[in-house]
């Protein structure tokens, strides 16, 4: 497959940058789902570019909901949003030229020079706008259960957030709920927020680390090998333009670990049931969840637009040229990301609790 | 999906560690590739135990094509490979202690106590030596097309190896092909094998990075959204049990990066097309390949089983317990993990080349 | 799957008959096909309601083209078309009477009560416009490999048209091409919508029979087991609202053959190659094409809104109650069920010979 | 995909006629399944040649078990059966000359004489052993719901059963379940019997229609669209060779109905619910199951391998040729194709119900 994605649950992305619209569709929803308006508008407002460390363009993001949602409900047939584009300026971008790190040039190898390439075309971090607005009701859905999403900024440019409260998840998770900037220590926004002003004066940009937590996700979703939590999480998260890197729990640390200090002690809960005392394992065993909450950190590579002079070529000349980075553009998209790995993240656990516990079930509360 | 992966291409998994035999499907192959008894020989012994520093239990793998290959080539149809399990013993294993970081009680709370424990069962590493077999072929046939694919330890309990030489790809992967211990520097096995015994001798365990790189991959492969490379990689590798982290170039290293640092230079190469000058994006821009070697590295943790007291539960009597780790097991397996990455690798890369140029293309010589 | 159908190429519905829009999604598509909207016009004409025989709704079927088209040919990225919803009365339709033979009931039980009711809603045979619109490049891309489908009312409320000759399969599927009432016979036309004009008057319907050729299919296309082309053709054709029979070549007549007279002697070609002297098999065995055309018969049966009273539940208060059928509708659809099964069976020969022979192989012309 | 079928459930077939043995593997099943021994034999024994009116080759089918199963229960991981091939003479088989109505020519277009062409290879019905040993789980769980599943051979050479009772369903499902010969008419067999021997005597073979009947499917089953019942059920049994029609209900007897005709009313239930009082639609209406019984006629056509002199080619030397039919073979495999339309049947049920209910529902008894 290709810009469909799922098992259960399947999600579609079309439309490109600089064409009339972009839009997303979901299929094998419960049928019963609430579709709050304001929920999906509150999404788009979280991706949205604001102020001076965004880009230029303004999308007002005014979307249409054209299928699947009758009396103010999931039908169980298809769901599709649709977001039309307005603020194009499409005399901005030169075919030819090769933007470093970009899809210009893969895109041309592929597409042999028929794809659309103004504004990146169906490349572009646009695409995430409408995969944001159709996942908005998953997130509700799976609210009601319990299952809360929180992602912050964890890193930018050298500055460092701290971590989540191991003992206190969902207050940090309930304080970015509606933060455009999501960090979670005081004074974290403020030096993050220079950091990319200070990149974007000087015609540059900064990347970043996210992380992600998930609290009240049932034990036993996922798959013992191909469709493991990790494999389908980082499946989708890999499929964010920017993305270069998923780890869960301890990740990468482990590599320096010894198993006795790796290992996640595992105690009879107070309240019923078992928990772990640490959480190297992010919540997963085995591809499993075990009920401790699922964490996530994914890498986001430096936005490649930039205003600095950069070696590149022109692909239809065979050229060696300069770029000075046409278009507009963001100094920094990690905190914008945000929404799109929440809104994935989504995605999967419904897929997985839809295939696990069948087709009504994310239009009922919790049943676990 | 589940046990069962792919576009054009299809793997399939079955079989218990301590059931009777452990097998593997692949279907989509084109007709007339060679398959190698010597080359699938020769890549299981890169899985099998050996020495001190691997698990007790002695896994002859002897294995058996029984469909898919007809005068020593692929038929077109699916290629089955069975390996039977010899060398078990089930009586180490008692049901109801979960062994911490193991798949034990997810495995319960998704089976409902169904689940065949012995050995882990499904859950069991021993399923990539299926998985293994039935890929050398892949492997084979990418060679002859140019596509080489080498891994190598990076990192393991605190030693690092060298990283890849920029300037000499093919030397470092061709000296990895048949060597058990993957490293690339002088003096790198000696000491990780010494962190190994001792991790061994304490009765604990180490984890580490694996690091992959693929030359000769053409340009154009991959999808702009739900089919990245990166995606598709990733999810393959995240199946392998043990794997909690995967990057792609620069990966995590892009959050203290500028987008001037970080973007790579594209130039006209003196060979023809071009080639970027640094490869930060590991070869994939945009989720499509583009043709610079693709860098993947591979969180490994460290393997779960150790002979050190932990802390747990009896999840059928709902108490604490101390468990002292039962069975036979391996005080690192991220050298025996090398060779499954690179079968992922093979088999992703393989099915994209299949979707790409069709189902005949994997049985013909370079056409790139 | 659900709303999502395909192999290589992906097919996405959405809408319902009395929301916004319909529209439909296409996926891996190869870059540089033509996009001809007056072939897309052609394929919606020949769906519209026309004259006495059909509905009284009105669908001018106004398209738009949103995604995966950039000067004139596919990018290669989702092709998606939307088709507004103009002339709907939804008053006419109450909720609770379950019309017999339609899917009000069964809706109710999947659905729960939160299907959208309206026209029939996602269940409509509106969906099929979104699907003719976005199938009319697939056709087109066969037509300029050699590959022609035809498809003719085979018989239609007792009156029966000739079958194709099988001499000159061209001509006769040439002559179908932007006929709207597809019949092949002198006269058959005449007397088939005399049949409708008289089942319309007593505010009846009739069911029919289609019979489709294809010519010019390569050999070897499908799977020997569960993607043979009949599976793949059949699962294609039996997702259109009406159709209850699927057969291919001599289908159903095979029960009273004898394996002598059902076998299809083989014989050198004069034009090369092979042929078979007669053509039972319908152009496939045992899964695959052979190279002869490809037929294909579809029942369709009688609209089921009727004006004639009819016994029936209301499914609300749990009562027995009598229809007389409200919303308009149509005395016949046979005639307008043919450009679906025409675009299905271009969707699903695309999708087997994009599979076949790699992503680019649509954009060129004919290459066997 | 190619010999991988299903959604929620996952079907793989792998093996050739005269390879080691044949196999499948059947994935997404819930744990805690019973899997009888006696049940796979019994329904193996359906599928066997028997008797005169037989192939010679005696296939005894030992099968085994190698995954899924822990204490005669399902695991909930895959389930593996193979079936050793004893009884082959691959001398009989010549490659080259193209049996006519087989897939040997089209087989060669497709492998490039890469396939294993001994005794018809992967496309030999004996493939759909192994397709019938791993679905009588399937259908022994069906039946604990209330699912039964019966097929009659309702013609055979021009000799015809009666059709199943519509007021005793039940009985007549009961009375075909261990029937070797499945008819429901005093005589059939008989008459049917002597017909194929009729056949065999003279070297030639005999096709018919199988008649599937399914009682306590529960309503709300299936989609709207691509994945209707008959889509889905079309499509598994079109993967069975010499399989060439599939109708519903009245399915082609629709043509000559009309709509008030063809529409089954529908009325209270004496028993709570609804029911239709005629069943022309076969239990599905909109692709979706009304609670009434299914109702399937597949068209088998006659054995391909006769002993009568035919025209062929030779595809090697390009030469016209004549055959007389290598190889044992049926002059029927009406009666043998029952049980494998059964389990395709019970397979594709029971993957609709995993979706719908969540895959631990199969384990459970009678929940609807």
């Amino acid at each position: 497959m290709k810009n469909v994605f799922g098992g259960a649950l399947t999600l579609t992305l079309f439309g490109e940058s600089h064409g009339p619209m972009i839009g997303a569709t979901l299929d094998g929803l419960a049928p019963g789902m609430e579709v709050s308006g304001d929920s999906i508008r509150a999404a788009l407002d979280l991706r949205r570019p604001r102020g001076k460390i965004s880009t230029a363009r303004r999308e007002a993001d005014p979307f249409e909901i054209v299928s699947g949602v009758f009396n103010g409900k999931t039908t169980g047939t298809p769901l599709t949003i649709l977001i039309p584009n307005g603020d194009t300026k499409s005399a901005d971008y030169r075919y030819g030229t090769a933007r470093p790190s970009h899809a210009d040039l893969t895109a041309y190898c592929k597409y042999h020079g028929f794809e659309d390439y103004r504004g990146g075309g169906h490349f572009s971090g646009r695409l995430t706008a409408a995969l944001t607005a159709v996942c908005a009701p998953l997130r509700d859905a799976l609210e009601k259960k319990g299952v809360m999403i929180g992602t912050h900024i964890l890193a930018l440019g050298g500055v460092r957030d701290r971590a989540f409260d191991e003992d206190r998840y969902d207050r940090d998770i309930a304080s970015l709920r509606n933060r455009y900037f999501p960090v979670l220590e005081d004074g974290a926004e403020e030096a993050m927020v220079r950091r990319i002003e200070e990149a974007g004066a000087a015609g540059d940009s900064v990347g970043g680390i996210l992380e992600t937590a998930v609290i009240g996700v049932p034990a036993g979703l996922g798959e013992p090998f191909f469709d493991s939590v990790e494999s389908c999480l980082a499946h989708a998260v890999f499929s964010v333009p920017a993305v270069k890197g998923v780890e869960f729990g301890a990740g990468f640390r482990f590599a320096d670990m010894t198993g006795s200090e790796a290992n996640d002690p595992i105690r009879v809960s107070p309240e019923g049931g078992f928990q772990t005392e640490t959480n190297h394992n992010g919540g997963i065993n085995g591809g499993i969840t075990n009920g401790m909450p699922i964490l996530m950190r994914t890498a986001v590579k430096p936005t490649p637009s930039i205003r600095i002079p950069q070696d590149t070529v022109n692909f239809l000349t065979g050229e060696n040229v300069t770029t000075e980075g046409g278009g507009r553009h963001d100094p920094a998209v990690v905190h914008r990301a945000r929404i799109v790995v929440d809104s994935l993240t989504a995605f999967v656990l419904a897929d997985l609790m839809t295939g696990r516990f069948g087709t009504d079930d994310l239009a009922q509360g919790r049943t676990i």
